[in-house]
């Protein structure tokens, strides 16, 4: 298997309604990836995107983006793992390249969340036979995680809170995200209103719209389309029983467990390896859960590091560098490509305010639905 | 880029309605094609599928797919390219063994169409903006090409039922095909009624319910799991402009042509070579243009290859040997899936009734929508 590296990035500003298309969307992306990375073709390109069967009436996306995109001809697929759909997309582009059947692979996530009632489409990532005839939704999921989070561990109300400080302050530093203007303190978080028991506003990630790609390539070749290359150390994905009510312990997010320590292997790195980690927190609970499942944490103690501000840039195991989920915007598809973008900007040292000093090895870790499958990446210079 | 080969197949009948739930039709017929190749696991595992989003309210097909098949834990992920949506996963479990990250990758197509009404779902396989608000359907879309196909070349009315009824007459041979017990006529065709003119009846293949899989593992290990390997010689897929109207020659299928061209480089073969080619005759029309785009008759020429029986078992060029998308069936996600399964079957003398002799290379070749996306296959022994 050959190596693969990162040899372009770009990222469209995370908007609460954007201006253009979702089809525009992704092609302007690709457009800005490929013009990063000096190129005017690939050979694949790989979408990301949850939504547009609903949201758009649009299915065949992928092929749609690159017409748009002025790529007609070029090999195009659309891949999807519910909320871990972006991340699907960058695990395809990364084989493409990695069996030698693509030279130049495009990994595009895209979505346009503003066109219509993203919830109800959302849900679609939980068991349709069983579990959404209950009436569950991904939030209801996530507030009974959060609930027996806090229950079994004699978590205090506020001790999930600081999650979203971290990701709000860290967003103010990038221009990109939803929240670029948004201070928030713990008692904000605390006094906003309840979404869903116990989950209030400030746990949750936005519904938004955006878009962002990366170009990949064999990192032999990769010092010729850029001079900041970023090598992908490990790719993997696992999956747990589907429906938490079938697991033995939902706490241990045994999915997180397994593609994590997939990628430990692939990459003979360990935890204490990683400088920063780009986490799943679409809900602060879902973050601190990761953080324990992935070994960054004991079982209980995930809550502790946010609290004890661990996961600010500063910290042991920094987390949502760039706004996170939270802040900087969960465009479903696109946000684990504006995770990997970010990851980039922080290994090559160019994340600004909020630069992770002696940044080395970067961790992106997706989680599709309430973790029914999780994807992993691992970057480094 | 290591090669791969075929270890394992199954394939469920196809049924106008099946009597279980499409996670229980992948699962199945994944655990099927596990046991064939003898292995009680996979690395991963690639899901086809089109129409869950609309038919079944589910997403996140995979992930529920591999649980259901007692597979938790192991990769999954759901791939699309709308009607070409069952190749697309065969080529991503393709990428995931030729990259060396899999071992053992299935790739699994599934499809329950009579859980609603499929054919607005279908639709979104065309330009939803553009397309789909004038009326567009996809077969009012073929209708538009055989029209204009017939005009083009002077095709009497019956040019093109020959193709229906040799598709009926395989299908015969095949006790897992929808209409196994229909022997029908060229009259039968003509005077079959007429669903978007010029398209009647027996120009298109029917909605209905199946799903097949296939277990890939490195060449070189191959005949650890079965003493009947089938090497992929080529594995390619290539889009086109996505509308039809922005075609220079909508007949020309571009899509088609470079997509076969990619294939024939990479299996170091041409036309002639090629012992029968499983098309996407989803309507009739559509595999004739194929059989043109190929290069295996000239413009204007490929319905002749069907009044002239060219088509059949014992012809120049056999399609739909065992019956087709037309007559096997054509449940989207799952029909590349068969297509596959039957190529192991004609490539391994298993074929019955239906065997083409001296059978050594096969193509199968799937088209998304109107040929925007092309996905191609070609195996040998």
């Amino acid at each position: 298997m050959r190596p693969v590296s990162v040899v372009g990035i770009a990222q469209v500003p995370v908007e609460k309604t954007a201006s253009v298309s979702l089809r525009k969307l992704g092609a302007v992306v690709l457009n800005m990836a490929m013009e990063e990375a000096g190129v005017d073709r690939v050979d694949a390109v790989f979408v990301g995107n949850m939504l547009s069967d609903e949201l758009q009436g649009q299915k065949h996306l992928a092929a749609l983006i690159a017409d748009e995109a002025g790529l007609a001809g070029v090999e195009a697929l659309e891949v999807q793992a519910a909320t871990a759909t972006g991340a699907a997309s960058l695990r395809m582009a990364y084989l493409a390249v990695a069996s030698g059947q693509a030279e130049l692979a495009a990994a595009v996530g895209a979505e346009k969340m503003s066109a219509g009632v993203a919830t109800p489409a959302l849900s679609k990532a939980l068991d349709a036979e069983i579990e959404i005839p209950q009436g569950a939704t991904l939030i209801g999921k996530n507030a009974g995680l959060m609930r027996l989070y806090q229950e079994e561990y004699n978590v205090p109300n506020d001790g999930l809170a600081e999650f979203a400080v971290n990701a709000h302050r860290n967003a103010r530093n990038n221009p990109l995200a939803l929240f670029r203007d948004k201070k928030i303190s713990k008692r904000d978080v605390m006094r906003s209103r309840v979404i869903h028991d116990p989950i209030r506003l400030y746990d949750c990630s936005p519904i938004c719209d955006g878009a962002a790609a990366v170009i990949l390539a064999p990192t032999e070749v990769a010092r010729a389309f850029t001079s900041q290359p970023v090598r992908i150390l490990a790719s993997s994905v696992a999956t747990d029983r589907f429906r938490m009510d079938d697991r033995k312990n939902p706490l241990a997010l045994e999915a997180v467990q397994i593609s994590a320590q997939k990628a430990f292997v692939q990459a003979n790195l360990n935890q204490e390896d990683i400088s920063f980690f780009e986490a799943h927190d679409a809900f602060s609970i879902m973050a601190c859960l990761q953080l324990e499942a992935v070994g960054f944490a004991a079982p209980g103690e995930g809550w502790r590091l946010a609290a004890e501000r661990e996961i600010s840039p500063k910290g042991k195991i920094p987390i949502a560098t760039m706004g996170g989920l939270k802040a900087r915007g969960h465009p479903i598809g696109a946000s684990a490509l504006y995770q990997t973008c970010e990851t980039v900007l922080q290994l090559t040292g160019r994340a600004g305010k909020n630069q992770v000093k002696k940044a080395s090895v970067g961790m992106v870790q997706s989680v599709g639905g309430v973790a029914s499958t999780v994807v992993t990446h691992m970057f480094s210079v």
